[in-house]
């Protein structure tokens, strides 16, 4: 006996009926919370989860009784309601209970063509979504009978039977399909995306249609108290008078208020319009949310069909959050978790205006936030030309290299052919907030020619205007609307209150002074990662760096570095500045020496003359410097230790900036971080000059400094003797860019080529560039966190890289007892607002 | 009162004595013995380790007391014994005792020339090595008064005080100076670097001194029963005729035996001959070893002064302890004790005479042992055309890359200018037994211009002759005398007796059937390791391949997997022929393709000829497949995922070769391998093709056959996550030049710019690649070890790769409790004797 016979459960919703989001889903719930507070909701009735996936397994509601609570002559909606509203469902059917009598009796009371069009209407959305049949069958929507009665010819034809006649079977029918689209796997798939569970539950709601049809106002409409794009308070919606159940009788869209473009239902029914609010103001207060009301008018009665949560743009959901629980409505961390943390970063950016239109040259990977447009430029040298004129320009590269970093500064948004989500272009974008997209299979990029062909084939130059979208990942041609950033009074406060809860620091990323100020500004609590090479890519530096790679001698590279010492001295004393006496972590000289060499014969011979040296001893040091694979080359703690005078430079213009910084009034206690660790020895050679250095400053300024030196944990040797490492160590920061390179062996820059397939074919479960692969990563994270701590218990722990910001990591990090994640100046708002809704979530463990 | 006023120990040696290498060194031991069994030993005082000690410390023994053991007028001399002969010593220092009044004697006895030659012999000893004055002042070595006088002149003016007198004063400063010689730093990290510990003790001999300047025969000589080169029994040794004391008197070198050459001791003293026989021969079997006796002979009486271990070539170490096991002298274990395994790997090749003159072009690397000879060339192209000559080459290159294999294969050595241990064309070279320098930081090599410019300044071009010391790490100017290899009988017979005893399995590295066929020979107990992509660097396949890198469908490319499949399954069919039902372990495609493209304008150009396209597609596609990272790229399990059909082609060769195996009586159990694995779900994918691929075969041919999958581990994440893949497999190797690459974050082609001053400075104890990180590697070698023997009982463990033959890898696996290491052929007799000597030291834990 495979189907159960017991009777299947429902419910009509009452004042008192007991409706949960858990059992019936959250449409029920909202409606059975309006009609208690005596809000003119029709006659609905609610079948549970269980009673639908009965239906879906082959059983049936008695559909006839249900039919009996509404009058024989009602017609009946079907509307979906799953526990999450995000999950989906399958959408509304409307009209059920149409039948030729039925028919006849509309003919007779409203005429014949609004009879067709109820008829037909019904069988076109019975036919495709309950028999599914193909729509183009249906595809005529007239009110004459001979189209009506081609759609039941159609029907019949393909169904070889007649259509029901029964408003019991229709409903029956309507049901099962609906119940059974639920559990279709594209449906379940699509909603396990958003996070539901396997057993996600649907509820279905059979509502009375409200028959907008009498002599009074008549019509339907949707309405909200705020505006969706801005948040502010203000009525919005639309009013369709004299419809019915998406059949227009009366043409006439109505404005909801007072409006100089048209007549509105404020003016032509203020008692109605101010029902209406009045239901809004309710629903607001008791759902303790911003509600959009679907209504129906019948002869001058207003009815509630349906609520929802109101649509809202980023920028919307947080004044909304913030307003609801400044006007006490919901408290504090309500509002912090209800707006999206990913959302906040939208903010910090312009963004494409969602109404325009969008003429897309090709699709790639969102490597970084906001839209931006200008010209094409094909080089580092041309956007700084463009910039130096003024002129807005897009860089389209293959790929960037840290030589095209002064390009990527001068320009306003970044494309690149390849990569993935971690290749260098993101990275450095994301950094300096460029909106990026990188990994554009879909498009050439060909520097020869300059050209970029598009998907299509469509050929763009140099000098075209284009528009980035980096939040979507695509190109756009031409110039379209863009909106502009909102970081508002709002923003601040619900980043203010997030503060107040989170339990897990939040450092900025930052390598130059301006991006300390951005750190600063969007309130991190420190700089957790200062890649102090990125300051020597400016073009004076560059050939004092190119100098010090050059010297043949100890003596020839300390002149050089005596060149760079001045230079790097103001980075930081500008940094220390900034940062008022927040902590501020340094990251020791890591790239290869032969990223600061050109790679093409032109720049060989232009550096070539400027060292006033032949170009076959240029070309022989490039070659000579040339690695197979840069990446576990000589660079990080191996340069610092084959060639210690560059860490000495750097010590010592870190410990004079801490004078001078002092001396100004920012007292700082610097941090000094070894990249590439992968033995503990390496630490100790360090350590011991680094401490000299400390010394010799000291004694020549006469002033008292403190300091912290720490280890970058990127190799996976370092992690697994953290224990060793961490007694020559104040602290330990996680590079989980490179960790996850080693612990995969994936070179995130050559990993562009696969990862597509690899994420689809589900060998992993996301790119672990973006999101932090627990199992592995996340293991010697633990790892190494668990040996330093033992071995020092003091130890500050912490993430750097581009994991910082994510949800996910702040959470590792929290259970693992972290102290701080660091993450790019822009991810900062975001890493707040997640920290703060995970500490509500869930009590931190250690 | 920090010195001990108790009376400090020393020891006549009599036949009773009490005398342990522990306490009194291996000389003292041996030489008691030597008395013990009769032989006529000198007057002998041995000082054990604790009064050396004491005396190193400033206290001293009564050497009055010593002296006069020895009767007043005896000359003395001192000799070091320390525990263990490798550990070295201070030299030995003779005549002590000689002053004025012993040269009036000797001068009244034998004549003044006699006297001052004793005299001033003892005065140089004294004065460099006592009293550490500069060599340059007693250069001087005629017999003359004038020069003795001039000695004692200089002594004098720099210690500004007389030459000692009294001959107990003279014994305490030789005491003294021998004892603190040994607790020097440079003695005593010579010492540990040999495996000594920190507090290795010196013991002294003190011992009368033969005077052979009797009437009668009389000389001093040394001699042993063994060939030193070959080890076959044969006395060999010198003999001096009226010799005393290193100052020859008549100088008349006399043959041992009788010689055509000239005279000899045996025609000369036939009774002494057998004397001295008699006592070799008492020595060896009581001292259970071959031993070197130095002995003198004083009015035709022999006295045996002392008695070392013969000195021996690597194959007459071999033979000896056969010949010693056999003759029942020593046992069996005892045997494979006595041979240092790596001196194994030079019987395998021919080896530089060590009697001929060297002319050094330049020092390296021993990357692969051995020595060759041949012209000089530039390219694989050239080593080929030469090779096709028959006429012997040295390949020389900066660097190697996989085209150059075939190069390779065609030369009889290998030099580059980079690279390290585990540099591509070290592998190479070892897996093809060719002897090989890698890593010539003083040497240059310029393609261009071919040229190779010694470190002397002297320029080698093409064609010039070179000499390759694979073993040194040297390059020799010209062709020097070479020795041939020696895989003797006495070789096989050690190793059949290694294998009885080892209890871990050996497989061997091979890629061809001449490498299975060279395992094989080495009675390797299976292939562990062969990578599959080797078999198509061969010039036909090698161009069916580029068609298939080329393919731009799935269609086309199976086209060119289609005519690769044969070649493949012939491969394979011969390796598992050769190996005769021992396991074959196939390791899947693994290399990125890039690797199989030329990287020069030239190559592109022939290759777009032969594929018959524009040079733009061929240079296009070469950069397309370019990576920055090639090492974490995309190859291994990655091009089999996203490129499934090769794959497929290599697991269809394989079965097929199985079944063609086992109809021509060679049944074998395929194992097929994963590469670069980081996610269980490559595994789960790769594994359902193969599945479906076996299935396919089975029903085509209609035979059945077993095999079994597995895994390569070589990242950080697939040791860490073995418990997952082993679900999946039936054995997992991990490639431990990979895996320390990717846990260390160090290329290994890279490494070589700065691996030496890493281990100079301590921060690697030794090169990674060479030495398996126990530490780090070895961890993720546990931790995977452990997770995938608790998911799967039954697992088989193993590695492969360069530290596969290592002894210290070799315990590391044993005490782990793998199934087997897997080395390159030439290693695998190394293994086996490393092996069962691991086995004979300590038992397995589990």
């Amino acid at each position: 006996m495979p189907k159960s016979l017991e009777r299947l459960d429902y419910a009509a919703l009452t004042p008192s009926a007991s409706i949960a989001a858990l059992t019936h889903g959250w449409r029920a719930k909202c409606l059975q919370r309006l009609i208690r507070i005596g809000l003119p909701v029709p006659q609905t009735v609610a079948l549970p989860f269980a009673t639908v996936r009965a239906i879906a397994d082959g059983q049936m509601v008695d559909t006839a009784a249900i039919l009996a609570l509404f009058g024989t002559d009602a017609l009946v909606s079907v509307r979906a309601s799953s526990e999450n509203p995000d999950w989906g469902g399958p959408g509304t059917l409307l009209n059920i209970g149409m039948t030729w009598a039925r028919h006849a009796a509309f003919a007779a009371s409203h005429g014949a063509e609004i009879a067709n069009t109820l008829y037909l209407n019904f069988i076109q959305s019975y036919a495709i979504h309950v028999a599914r049949l193909d729509p183009d069958l249906f595809e005529a929507s007239d009110g004459s009978a001979e189209t009506l009665r081609a759609a039941l010819r159609a029907y019949e034809q393909e169904m070889e039977t007649p259509f029901p006649q029964d408003p019991a079977r229709q409903l029956a029918e309507v049901l099962r399909s609906m119940a059974r689209a639920w559990e279709g796997t594209s449906a379940r798939l699509l909603r396990q995306a958003k996070g539901a569970p396997m057993e996600a539950g649907l509820g279905l709601m059979v509502q009375e249609m409200v028959l907008t049809l009498g002599p009074g106002d008549c019509g339907w409409g949707m309405m909200q108290l705020v505006d969706p794009v801005t948040g502010s308070a203000q009525v919005t919606g639309r009013y369709q008078s004299k419809s019915h159940g998406g059949a227009p009788l009366e043409t006439g869209v109505l404005f909801l208020t007072e409006d100089p473009r048209g007549p509105s239902l404020q003016e032509r029914n203020p008692h109605l319009f101010a029902q209406l609010i009045a239901a809004a103001e309710a629903s607001r207060v008791k759902l303790r949310e911003e509600m959009q009301i679907s209504f129906a008018v019948e002869d001058g009665a207003l009815r509630v069909l349906d609520a929802v949560r109101a649509p809202r743009s980023s920028r919307a959901a947080v004044r909304i959050a913030v307003t609801l629980a400044q006007e006490g409505i919901i408290t504090r961390p309500d509002a912090l978790l209800r707006v999206e943390p990913r959302a906040l970063s939208e903010l910090l950016h312009q963004q494409i205006d969602p109404r325009g239109s969008r003429d897309r040259i090709g699709r790639g990977i969102a490597a970084s936030p906001g839209a931006a447009q200008g010209r094409i430029v094909f080089s580092s040298r041309a956007a700084q030309a463009s910039d130096a004129r003024g002129e807005a320009c897009i860089l389209v590269r293959r790929e960037t290299a840290p030589e095209d970093i002064r390009g990527m500064h001068a320009a306003s948004g970044v494309v690149t052919e390849r990569g993935g989500i971690t290749s260098h272009a993101a990275v450095i974008a994301r950094g300096l907030g460029l909106p990026c997209v990188v990994g554009m299979a879909d498009v050439k990029v060909n520097l020869k020619d300059m050209t970029v062909t598009a998907a299509d084939g469509r050929v763009f130059r140099e000098g075209d205007m284009i528009t980035v979208d980096g939040t979507e990942g695509t190109v756009l041609a031409g110039a379209v609307d863009l909106l502009p950033p909102a970081q508002d009074e709002n923003f601040r406060t619900l980043l203010a209150w997030a503060d107040d809860v989170r339990d897990i620091g939040i450092r900025a990323n930052a390598d130059t002074p301006a991006d300390a100020r951005m750190a600063h500004g969007f309130a991190a609590e420190g700089i957790g990662l200062c890649r102090s090479e990125h300051m020597f890519f400016d073009a004076d530096r560059l050939t004092v760096m190119r100098e010090m790679i050059f010297a043949n001698t100890v003596s020839d590279r300390k002149i050089a570095l005596d060149r760079l010492l001045p230079m790097q001295r103001a980075d930081f004393t500008g940094m220390f500045e900034i940062m008022q006496g927040l902590p501020v972590c340094i990251r020791l000289f890591d790239p290869p020496l032969h990223e600061f060499l050109p790679h093409d014969r032109d720049g060989m011979r232009e550096l070539a003359e400027a060292l006033d040296r032949p170009l076959s001893d240029v070309i022989r040091r490039v070659e000579a410097l040339s690695e197979f694979n840069p990446m576990l080359g000589m660079r990080g703690v191996r340069l610092g230790i084959v060639l210690p005078e560059i860490y000495d430079m750097q010590a010592r213009a870190i410990f004079e900036a801490t004078v001078d910084a002092g001396i100004k009034g920012a007292a700082v206690v610097p941090e000094i971080m070894i990249p590439l660790v992968s033995a503990k020895r390496e630490v100790e050679l360090v350590k011991t000059r680094i401490e000299s250095v400390a010394a010799a400053v000291r004694n020549e300024r006469g002033a008292g400094f403190d300091y912290r030196l720490g280890v970058m944990v990127e190799t996976p040797r370092a992690a697994l003797r953290a224990g060793e490492i961490a007694q020559y160590t104040s602290f330990l920061s996680f590079g989980t860019n490179d960790l996850t390179q080693m612990t995969y062996g994936l070179s995130r820059d050559d990993a562009g080529r696969f990862m597509n397939t690899y994420v689809q074919l589900g060998v992993f479960p996301e790119d672990p560039f973006y999101m932090l692969d627990v199992d592995g990563v996340g293991e010697l994270l633990l790892i190494g966190a668990e040996r330093g701590r033992r071995a020092q218990p003091d130890l500050t722990l912490s993430i750097c890289g581009e994991h910082g910001g994510n949800t996910e990591s702040i959470e590792f990090c929290r259970q693992a007892g972290f102290d701080y994640v660091s993450c790019s100046p822009f991810r900062v708002p975001v890493a707040r607002l997640a920290a703060a809704q995970l500490a509500l979530r869930s009590p931190r463990i250690s």
